[in-house]
C-alpha cells in the first residue's frame, strides 16, 4: 500500500469483471469508507483488446495478464475461470506479495492446497467467497464466526442448474428428460449439462466446503460423485408419498471418532421439514452441524453476474481492510491431519423400493438380507398384491459398503423382480430449543 | 496485549460464562492456532462468591466487576444482561482500551450508539454477534460479506418461543392459549410470556438488525411492535387455506428513495413456498433482501447456551485475532443519515377477511372503500351465504396508514358484521437465477 491507496488489479474482463469494475468506480466513497482508504484499479487484463466493454475504462484495459498480474498490486482479483493461465497467474499475484481474491471454483477446488501454502509463505491473503454458492455469505462464517466451534457434517445445495430441475420434476410430475429440455429453453441448464447434472460443479464446491469445514485438503478427486440424471419421476413420487422431496446434496461429514472425512455428491431423499427441502428452483443453500452451535443454515442465490460480483467485492473490502491495518495472512487456516475416506466408508440412511414376488416369506428372506449385511432396518411398508406387490424399506444409518453388498444381494434374489429405487436419506433436524 | 498473550476478562459466570471459560480453558492450542497468541482468562466477575462453578478455576473469581471490567484486560466479555450495571461496566472496559465481546441484547438496543461511539473514540472492537439470533453468523456477514453492498430489507424470525407457538399451532391446530401452556410446560416459554408473546424481544432485535443493515442508529424505541397474543386459530387456518403460515416477523426495509427506514415487529402471513415458512419450532432465521446478493437467508437456533458460547467464541477469537494483528476497530460501522419513518409510513400488503352481510352491492360497496383510501386490490375470494357470507381481500403493498383508514371505514359500513381477521403478507420471493 502506496500514496494512502489500496490498488487492485483485474484478471477478467467478462460479465462479473465489468461489474466489479463498475462498483469499485461509482461506489468509490462508500468503499473507502468502509476500508479506510480509497481503492485505485490499475489495470483490467482481457484477451481481446478491441472488444467494447461497458463500464471499464479503456486506459485500464492490457492484454499483458501476467505482467499485471505480478505487478505488486495491493489486491489482484482473478475472474478468468478454468486452471490455466489462472493457476499460474495467482501463483505470480502471490510471489509478487499481493492478496488474492478469487472467483474459481475449479482452480480452488484442485489447486487450493497449493494456493494456500504460497499464499501463506507471502504472508497474504485468499479468498475466494464467489466460488462456492454465489453471494451467500458462507466461507468467511465457516472460518471465522464458527472459529472454536467444531463442525460435524455439511450439506449443500450448492448446483443452481440441478436444483432447478429437481424442484420442477417435484412440483410439476414431469419427468428428467422433459425438465432438462425445459430448463436448457429458459437458459438453466447449459446446451451440455454434463457438468451440472452429472454432479462435478458440485463435487467441486464439495471439495472446497470440506477443506473450510474440516481445515484439511480435499481436492476433487477425493470427492465420490453421483449426478441426477438417474433420478426418475417414480423416484420422487415414491419420495412425496413418504414426506420427503429429491434433492441434490454436496455432503462432507466427520467419523464419529474425528479422524476421518467423507465427501460426496448424490441425489438424496431430504425430509419435507428440514429447512433444506425448502430450497427451490435455482437457489443454493449451505446446512452446516456444528457441536455448539447447533444447525446453521445459509441460503442464497448460487449463481449469476451480480450474486458473484457482491461476494468478490465483499472479499475485495475485507483484502483492502487488511492492507490498510497490517493484518495480512490473519485468516489462513491451520491443518488438521483427517484422512478422507472411502465411500464405502460413508454412513448414511437408505430407502429401498423393491418390485417382489407375492409369494409367502419374501418379507422374511429379504429382512435376513439386510440383517445378514449388518444393516438395521428402520421400516417397512408393503403396497400391492400379485403383480404389483412393493416393499417399501427404511434403513438406519450403515456404512455404504455394507448397504452395496446388501443390494446386490437383493439383485440376486428370485423373489425380487427388480430394485425399483434405492435411495440417500437425511430426516428432519430433531427439536431443538 | 503483553507477553505475547491476549488476556480476557469475563463479567458475568452463569450458564454461557461457564461454557466460555470452560472452552478457553479446555481448547486453548486449537483457539492459539486460530488466534496467532494464547488466550488466557484474568479473572471472572461473580454476584456470589460462594456458589459452586464448575468449570471456572476458583482463583479467578472475583466480586469486583468494575474493578476488572477498568483492568485494561486485551478483550472484556460481558455476560451479565440487563442495562445496569452492564453499561457502566462495558463503558468503564471501553474506556480502558479493551475490545468488548457482548451478549446482551437489550443494552445492545438501548445503548448500541453511545458504545459504539465508545469503542470508535478509543478505537478498539465492540462485538455482539450473540445478541441475535444466537449462534446464526449474522452480524459478521451483515457488516462484512455484504460490504459493498445495498440492502433493501431484512426479515427476521428472531423470538423462538413464539416461533415455537405459531409452529404448534399451525401443524396441531390448537388454539393460542392451549399453544402457550404447553410451551411454558416444555420450558419454551417463561411463566410470565410478556416479553416474548408481546414481540418486545423481537422489538430490540429489530432495532440491533436495522442499525446494522442500514448503518444507522435505531433503538427499540424506534420499533413499532404488535405481538401474537391476538392471533387466533382461524386466522392460522384462514393462512392455510390460502397456502400461507403465520410468523411472527422483524422486518426493517428502506423506502424506495432510501432516505428513510422503516422497523417492525408483526405477526405476518408467509407464502408456504418462502423460505422463512419452513423455520419451524424455536429455531431462528433472518432473511435479507439486497440489490446485488440478491435473497440471502440465514438459519439456525437462536437460543440455548451452547450456541451463545459459541457466538461469544467467535467474537472472541476474532477480537483477539485483531489485537494481535494490531488491526482494531476497523470493523466499527460508518453511519447514513435515514430518517426512521412512522409505522403510518411503512408499505406492505395486506389480507383482510370480512363477515358480511349478503345483500346485492356488498362487494361493491367494500371495494369503493379500498379504492377512496388509494389501496389497490390484489384478489378477492367470497364464501359462503347468507349468516355465513365471507368475503377474503387480499391487497396490494400498500401504505399502512391508508391501510389504517380502510379498517377503520369498512368497521363503520354497515354491511359489515365483523373484521374477522387482517394481516400483513410477505410472498415468496421470485425466482431467479
Amino acid at each position: 500500500m502506496a500514496n494512502g491507496e489500496v490498488t487492485v488489479a483485474l484478471l477478467g474482463g467478462g460479465t462479473v469483471g465489468a461489474q466489479v469494475a463498475r462498483i469499485i468506480v461509482e461506489n468509490a466513497d462508500d468503499l473507502a469508507a468502509r476500508i479506510g482508504a480509497p481503492l485505485r484499479l490499475t489495470g483490467v487484463a482481457v484477451r481481446d483488446l478491441q472488444k467494447d466493454r461497458p463500464g471499464i475504462p479503456a486506459d485500464l484495459l492490457t492484454s499483458d495478464a501476467a505482467g499485471l498480474a505480478a505487478s505488486g498490486a495491493d489486491v489482484v482479483v482473478e475472474l478468468l475461470g478454468g486452471i490455466e493461465p489462472a493457476r499460474e497467474l495467482v501463483g505470480l499475484a502471490l510471489d509478487a506479495g499481493s492478496s488474492v481474491v478469487s472467483a474459481n471454483k475449479a482452480l480452488m477446488a484442485q489447486f487450493g492446497g497449493e494456493l494456500h501454502d504460497k499464499a501463506e509463505a507471502n504472508g497474504v491473503d485468499l479468498f475466494y467467497e464467489a466460488a462456492v454458492a454465489g453471494a451467500i455469505p458462507l466461507l468467511r462464517p465457516l472460518g471465522d464466526s464458527l472459529a472454536g466451534d467444531r463442525i460435524s457434517r455439511v450439506l449443500g445445495i450448492v448446483n443452481g442448474t440441478t436444483n432447478f430441475i429437481l424442484t420442477k420434476m417435484t412440483e410439476a410430475g414431469a419427468d428428467y428428460d422433459t425438465t432438462l429440455a425445459q430448463a436448457q429453453a429458459l437458459g438453466y441448464a447449459e446446451a451440455d449439462p454434463t457438468a451440472d447434472v452429472g454432479g462435478l460443479d458440485a463435487a467441486a464446491k464439495a471439495a472446497i466446503l470440506a477443506s473450510l469445514a474440516f481445515h484439511t485438503r480435499v481436492s476433487m478427486a477425493d470427492v465420490h460423485c453421483e449426478g441426477i440424471t438417474e433420478v426418475t419421476s417414480a423416484d420422487v413420487a415414491a419420495a412425496s408419498d413418504m414426506g420427503y422431496v429429491i434433492k441434490l446434496l454436496a455432503l462432507a461429514d466427520l467419523s464419529d471418532d474425528g479422524t476421518g472425512v467423507s465427501v460426496r455428491v448424490h441425489p438424496t431423499m431430504v425430509a419435507e421439514s428440514h429447512p433444506l427441502a425448502a430450497v427451490r428452483e435455482a437457489f443454493n443453500a449451505v446446512f452446516v452441524e456444528a457441536d455448539a452451535a447447533g444447525e446453521v443454515m445459509f441460503y442464497g442465490q448460487g449463481a449469476g453476474g451480480e450474486p458473484t460480483a457482491s461476494a468478490v467485492l465483499g472479499d475485495l473490502v475485507t483484502a483492502a481492510r487488511h492492507r490498510v491495518t497490517g493484518s495480512l495472512g490473519a485468516a489462513a487456516s491451520t491443518y488438521n491431519e483427517v484422512a478422507i475416506l472411502p465411500i464405502d466408508d460413508a454412513v448414511t440412511a437408505y430407502y429401498v423400493n423393491l418390485d417382489v414376488e407375492d409369494v409367502p416369506g419374501v418379507l422374511a428372506a429379504i429382512a435376513q438380507v439386510f440383517a445378514d449385511n449388518g444393516v438395521s432396518i428402520a421400516g417397512v411398508r408393503q403396497d400391492g398384491k400379485g403383480e404389483d406387490a412393493r416393499l417399501v424399506v427404511r434403513t438406519h444409518a450403515a456404512r455404504e459398503g455394507a448397504m452395496s453388498a446388501t443390494l446386490a444381494a437383493l439383485r440376486d434374489m428370485g423373489t425380487v423382480r427388480e430394485i425399483v429405487g434405492a435411495m440417500r436419506v437425511i430426516d428432519t433436524p430433531g427439536v431443538v430449543a
